[in-house]
């Protein structure tokens, strides 16, 4: 039986290593709709390479260039929300949801609803509005499939066993370009410095969490979620090789862990496999005699306080996990820009915890509600932004 | 719903474990049968504490000191091999199978006749006659749970997971005291150097075993049958630590792996739990940042021949693994008595699967068959020993 595979963020890097997936295994799989951001002239040609059956762009404005790209090739198109839930709404056995931030809940979310198999890649859909997401998953009998090389590798290390005999999971940190430093050194860093990840290859927002350590903050708010397990069973390690990737602690003292390469197309495979395993032409194979060591070292909320700021937010529940990414999107940016320093990061988002801690108390009850609160926050935080600077 | 639980060598180290266990959870466990070799006084003593049904000692002149041992308590008991087998033969829910050596054949074959679930630490149940007992398993609709880490492991990792989508096994190996040592070092070492184990506590024969690495060879052709996986797919990677005891490697390029501190109780705890995990007092969790370094290095088969001897013995299939066994029996208790060089086991062993690799060609058709081979190796290995005592 051919599966029908849809891609929300087809022309991203989860999106590159799913479609890879998908050609090397076109007698198992047919493309259902490709949906991109902007990239007109990349999408059109990914959708004719894989033969697409629909694409679309979330950038409405792009929806000319998309067309006129893709004439003559047969495949209907169209930009715009209205063409991206279009996209979700074609028959497909997976939908892999990896458009990045707060724009994939929507289409995320509209996928869920219909009671799709969803490979999820969009952090934000859980840490926003993870409550509201796990609900209308089991409301709708969707499945959702983490790919996230974390929560895919717990996962794979949860197996079938029940979530009651677990102690506790941990996540493993590369540790980012920081790893070593000293807090005087993080402090004055700059954002070329912390983009410069050391395992993985990715874009320069997750690469600048990975540094400050927001990014297992998230993850922790997405493991917590995805598998039920309230924030004291939940763990963080930093392992620099980044082969470790996920570990459950059972009662009994024995311990599963989900180990690969840091190449995300082994977490997809995982997911788009739904229970079989599929082979990745040209993978590299993990060689633990090769690898020599593997290390292990405590995470240190002292140099990396967004981690402690995001142990918190998943503590107090509620909105908070909402306001703690949407402040951390604008000061990570702003750091970027070269406005705040880099401990500028932490400093704003937890000045948005604590100012949002009283005005919004309970989770969203629905995306449009996070989407509002993530809206709020950020304006918040940019208006905050100019007395960071002054004190950076 | 209580469980009973028979154990066979209820008073060795596997058997301690065990009986440990069954005290912490006293509400889930109740004790069938205990058996022993020949310690009357530790098998009455124990049989009093657990309020054991029946005990029975393997050696039949030890009958009249357990009688006397247990004179009042009620527990009716026994020895020799009918006594055994009437403890075999009585209502259980779960066998442990740990009686070491050939002696742990008989028992544990008839457990799985009876269709019990047995957990197996028996090594030479599969080493001798593992097509055998797989065979019988499947006929008598018993089950095998690993009690070996290693396998244990492997079990844990595989999870529900086929064996058709495994692309590789491996179990892991301390190392031995031997791990650092040239060959020219190894080949003059002392028994009381090669029983020198870095992290497990275990008995002298295994000891030598483990420092021969001819252990991991046995444990490729347990693995080997326990999972029915081909000897190409199966591997030995050396891992000083002991706390990574197996890993499976999926077709995908994920690998998941199971973890534990070395401390038999955890694999004995997951058999006893039966899909549940049973916690274990006064255990130690696994703690990767104080452990700090996971290191891993090949296998060495030029200072290790034993691990050379015991794959090809797994490749060859048919009796060579039984003759095998048998050979290195007689080969280390006689390095254990001074009279041969550790090398002096390799060639032993290898003369003998040499020898027989003529005379018994096919896998031994029943216990009996394994037995006697065992018999007749054991026989022509003693008397290659003056030999190789002239040449050592």
């Amino acid at each position: 039986m051919t599966l029908t595979v849809t891609v929300l963020g087809a022309t991203g890097s989860i999106g590159r290593s799913t479609t890879d997936l998908l050609t090397q295994h076109a007698g198992r799989f047919r493309v259902g709709a490709l949906v991109g951001g902007r990239d007109a002239q990349g999408l059109a040609k990914l959708a004719r390479e894989m033969g697409a059956e629909f694409a679309a762009l979330a950038d409405e404005s792009a929806g000319p260039a998309l067309a006129e790209a893709l004439s003559g090739s047969g495949i209907p198109n169209g930009a715009g929300e209205a063409a991206v839930l279009e996209a979700v709404a074609r028959e497909a056995d997976i939908v892999v949801a990896a458009v990045s931030g707060a724009a994939g809940l929507k289409p995320t979310h509209a996928a869920l609803r219909l009671g799709r198999t969803v490979a999820l890649a969009n952090k934000e859909s859980l840490v926003c509005a993870g409550d509201a997401f796990m609900r209308d998953a089991a409301r709708y009998n969707a499945r959702l499939l983490p790919v996230d090389s974390e929560h895919n590798a717990l996962a794979q290390a949860l197996g079938h066993g029940p979530v009651s005999d677990v102690a506790k999971m941990t996540i493993t940190a590369s540790g980012g370009p920081f790893r070593t430093w000293t807090r005087e050194r993080i402090a004055a860093a700059s954002a070329t410095e912390a983009a410069a990840h050391p395992t993985w290859s990715m874009g320069m927002k997750i690469n600048i969490d990975s540094a400050s350590l927001m990014n297992k903050g998230l993850e922790l708010i997405e493991a917590h979620h995805l598998f039920g397990l309230e924030p004291e069973r939940l763990d963080v390690i930093v392992h620099p090789q980044s082969i470790v990737h996920g570990l459950v602690y059972w009662l009994d003292g024995a311990v599963t862990a989900g180990l690969a390469m840091p190449d995300m197309r082994v977490p997809i495979a995982h997911c788009l496999g739904l229970g079989e395993r599929l082979t990745i032409a040209r993978g590299r194979s993990l060689d633990l005699a090769a690898a020599g060591s593997l290390t292990f070292e405590p995470a240190d909320e002292a140099r990396f306080p967004c981690l402690r700021i995001a142990r918190a937010a998943l503590k107090d529940g509620g909105a908070a996990p909402t306001v703690m990414n949407a402040a951390n999107e604008i000061a990570v940016a702003a750091f970027i820009r070269g406005e705040i320093a880099f401990y500028g990061i932490a400093d704003l988002v937890e000045s948005a915890c604590t100012h949002f801690a009283g005005i919004h108390r309970t989770a969203p009850a629905d995306v449009d509600e996070a989407l509002a609160i993530d809206a709020e926050v950020r304006a918040w935080s940019e208006a905050a932004l100019p007395r960071l600077r002054a004190a950076g």
